[in-house]
């Protein structure tokens, strides 16, 4: 083999500008650019449902040493490098899933609307084929923004004005209560505002449930708090096929499924979600389930593998056809 | 938190069927299911160069203790268990890459032309906004079926009339030796046949190269033998970004990244594989380039990091722009 030297790979570039060997300017004009990403969905099946992951997008977000409560800084910063990010921002995909059973089509939270960062707010149903007004209803698993401001837009408009609202009962109860947002640390406090902004106005539609409950057809909320005082998560079910839809039981996977005990920023009760973080990890590994996470990166879908003293998110391979 | 089983998480499904909670037939019927997959695609840039990942899907390929030369099969049975394979399958997925440097359309290897399984063959540019009449030139990284085969129809027909086809010359020479597809073993003479029934006819059209060279504007061929006699990767630049196109350096990276001194049946010279192959990773890890792989999963673009004995491949996070 050729000696490989960063020169060597390089060379190409150079030789380029130099014209060397290929004219750069031919008479016949290469095909324009696209200029366009790919539609960002993916579809796949759970039994007879067919689901569809949303990408909204993601969020390059400047981190200090606050963002992971527990541990040194250097070794956050290590775990980013490793995951190939930069060492000062983390980077954080948000994808939403769409389940139609046959009869509902059900919206599981709801993206970020166009309103936490520039790179993201790029949900687009209508290139899955998908009317937002066909959706019947949505389940919200906690309620911090990039989850719940996807219900409406920038101007207060509702999105998806056909589908009922469906909210943990206990998350509904925390961030409600004025008490609990006069209490809250300053920089707590936007996120009350927005849920007041978000529900303020529809508060009467919006049903409320208690985690365990079925809450659509062959959707199982599941207590999972920690992360939110009434953070839930949703085992989907149809046939002998089953997903559990994660929300934010981890963050970033390249950090906190490989290190369940570390505590984000975003966690209200830090040592209660890395439990339940261990558990829910723990369980998906060994029964080998399909999950979804509201951050791993698009589709969002695969397996969790324990690995070392953590745990890998392995994603699915994109599958040609349904 | 409510406790986890298994029994919580699959009763959406029983008590779905019961109808206990949820009438199943809602006057309303849901939205239709959309039934389809989302255009297999990936776009991106490097330098000012528009690339695109373009999907042919995956095989399901049987495998036995004959699939890795030169481990136990046990061995290689736990490594697609921890990747969520089957133990007795590989999950092969099929990438190709069309490079826009803004004069010159170039596509790398041309995907299994619906020859190899029913689950590949879906490359399909059109959705992608390509006309295969715009390709300028095809460039092949070596001769095996999955990587040529896509160059004509099963009907013979050429699929990209007005490319140029570039091969690398020492693997035009082994290939079209019929001195060495006579010594080869029955199993491998299928690949030599059909090398001939590609390039047959169309022999006087095909430039070869010499590996080393710059190939196309901004694109330099590097010999990486073993895996075949003239197996050549290619480094796109432009700018200050560069890529390295591996082509088969690795099969499936949860395998043969991951331990990089496997031998895969594929390999034509397993050892001088595996030696090119931890050179090529190394390199790539150290120097944090940017690499596609034919076999990696789609969108098959990401990097290659140092982990334990091996490497692993970190995917990029999908762009929702370019």
């Amino acid at each position: 083999m050729a000696s490989l030297t960063r020169r060597t790979l390089l060379a190409g570039s150079a030789s380029a500008a130099a014209a060397t060997t290929f004219p750069l300017h031919s008479a016949a004009a290469a095909a324009p650019p696209a200029g366009k990403q790919a539609p960002g969905f993916y579809r796949f099946k759970i039994g007879s449902y067919e689901l569809t992951a949303v990408y909204d997008g993601l969020w390059y977000r400047d981190i200090d040493d606050k963002f992971v409560r527990n541990v040194p800084f250097p070794e956050v910063q290590r775990a980013l490098t490793d995951a190939r990010m930069p060492a000062d921002k983390i980077v954080l995909p948000f994808t939403a899933l769409l389940v139609n059973t046959g009869t509902k089509l059900i919206l599981i939270d709801t993206g970020t609307g166009g309103q936490i960062a520039p790179t993201a707010g790029s949900m687009d149903l209508g290139a899955a084929g998908i009317d937002p007004n066909a959706v019947d209803a949505i389940l919200i698993s906690h309620f911090h923004p990039d989850h719940i401001n996807g219900i409406k837009t920038k101007e207060n408009q509702v999105v998806f004005p056909n589908a009922e609202i469906n909210v943990p009962a206990p998350e509904w109860a925390y961030w409600m209560d004025d008490a609990n947002m006069n209490a809250a640390p300053e920089a707590a406090r936007p996120a009350f505002r927005n849920v007041r902004r978000v529900f303020g106005d529809i508060a009467k539609e919006v049903k409320r449930f208690e985690p365990g409950k079925e809450v659509a057809p062959g959707i199982t909320s599941i207590a999972a708090y920690g992360h939110t005082p009434g953070h839930t998560v949703f085992a989907v079910a149809s046939g002998n096929a089953s997903l559990l839809v994660l929300g934010d039981t981890t963050n970033h996977p390249a950090l906190f499924a490989r290190h369940p005990e570390w505590q984000a920023v975003f966690d209200v009760d830090g040592s209660m979600a890395a439990e339940t973080r261990k558990k829910l990890l723990d369980r998906t590994a060994a029964d080998r389930m399909l999950v979804q996470g509201y951050h791993f990166p698009f589709p969002a879908s695969g397996h969790i593998a324990k690995e070392g003293s953590g745990y890998a998110f392995v994603p699915v391979h994109w599958q040609p056809t349904l």
